[in-house]
């Protein structure tokens, strides 16, 4: 929930009473980026990881903010202390400004950072894993991290009546990411992840690094007319870290319940969550 | 220029004043439609096709509103009655509303009717023609009116540099639109436009009614390739009717001039424009 302080241009600003003028290109154009790190304690973990994407997806975008890398370091740190929710979401966002004729990109960008009230993490999707609905999509400009999320709002009711979590993403017969996480599969004792056009998650970065020796990881295609022949599934994503997915749309994964391997890799990933 | 009074959920405001909460989903998750009709002294010509085409938006994308049809349609002429702008462009708008944690959708859309007061056309266009530049890109969703224009206003700065009036799109060889506008191109005296993957123009179905036993019509592939062979180019829009299009990039349609045909076309076709 979007609560206490945001920072936006210059001033501190309390986040129910932060407008934004109908005219920012975010809304007529979808040009904007953003990013999304996680606060536990008044800390912020991989904060430089997630502000380097961040300066990447603007530069890509053709996005500039007048602050640097440090001083928005330092303004998430004033407001996490300030807002002091112990466990919260931070969003950088930056949209490509306001326009008077809806299309002409003007000199000024719109930088906000604001701040969700989170909670602790209920441990029953650990235990009893996710489901997933899936969509023929692939993500434009998988290497900005943008606002184009409109296909997954419009699944929004279907969602709902799988009682799922999130959306799956494949295309030409490839699975690539869900919406907001990174996808592996486990078959026969080996891990495997989409290796390309995806955005490169954070998490899934520290994943790999954590686990590179430990099992046979492939980064390869993930072709989604295997997922009826896979043992396990999993997500990775930076609210949560390493969940299990037993169900897609009405296909059982594996045996439909949280698989060995999934379980041996929460125990030792998901300590920070 | 948006001014004057518009439209917003059951109340008329400035426009200047008109401010969206920062938790709108068309901001986080570019869920938002969209429709682009024009006023002239007082008449909006084919409002009901352009009505027809945002309820039909809507319906796609999941977003309704409380309003009926025929309420906005008399919406948007007690707007342009109060603004009197005599030439002007009406944008609606819904959005898919404030989200708390910035994904999830309510139940309750934002819906805008926005007045942009515009002026008569510079006849410049007509007589020397416009300049587009190209991209690899395919409209997500062509059968919606979305805002998913990232990629064009990410050019930007590429299309200041060519003077360009806008980005043609095409994708695997194959040309679609451009992101404002259908596109024709005219080979020997036919006129080709592209038949699938694009958005329905409501200027492109006057077009091709106004011209079809007067000119052969082709609706099929325009290859990319073949931009170097043809003799004229043109674009249909609704602010601008017919409008030529002299080069892409650095390379000259035909012989860089307005052609003969597009000038009989635009004489029998921009009456209204």
């Amino acid at each position: 929930m979007l609560k206490g302080i945001a920072y936006h241009q210059d001033s501190w600003v309390q986040s129910d009473k932060l407008y934004v003028h109908i005219s920012d290109l975010s809304i007529h154009r979808a040009y904007a980026v953003f990013d999304y790190m996680k606060e536990k304690k008044g800390k912020v973990p991989w904060i430089d990881a997630y502000l380097d994407r961040f300066f990447r997806s603007l530069n890509l975008a053709g996005i500039g903010i007048t602050q640097t890398k440090q001083e928005v370091h330092d303004l998430i740190h004033d407001m996490i202390r300030q807002n002091g929710f112990g466990i919260s979401g931070i969003k950088l966002l930056a949209t490509g400004g306001y326009s008077p004729n809806g299309f002409t990109v003007p000199d000024q960008s719109n930088f906000f950072i604001l701040n969700y009230k989170g909670k602790q993490i209920d441990p029953v999707i650990y235990q009893n894993g996710i489901v997933l609905i899936h969509d023929d999509f692939q993500r434009p400009n998988p290497e900005i991290k943008t606002t184009q999320y409109f296909n997954t709002a419009q699944l929004y009711q279907k969602m709902l009546k799988h009682k799922a979590d999130d959306v799956l993403y494949h295309h030409h017969g490839i699975i690539t990411e869900t919406s907001r996480a990174n996808f592996y599969v486990i078959k026969n004792g080996g891990i495997r992840t989409s290796g390309g056009h995806i955005l490169s998650g954070i998490t899934r970065k520290n994943f790999l690094k954590t686990f590179k020796d430990k099992y046979p990881i492939d980064l390869g295609d993930l072709y989604f007319s295997d997922l009826k022949n896979i043992d396990e599934a999993f997500i990775t994503s930076t609210t949560r870290g390493v969940v299990p997915v037993v169900k897609i749309e009405d296909l059982l994964i594996g045996n439909g319940e949280v698989g060995s391997i999934t379980k041996k890799l929460m125990a030792q990933f998901n300590d920070k969550y």
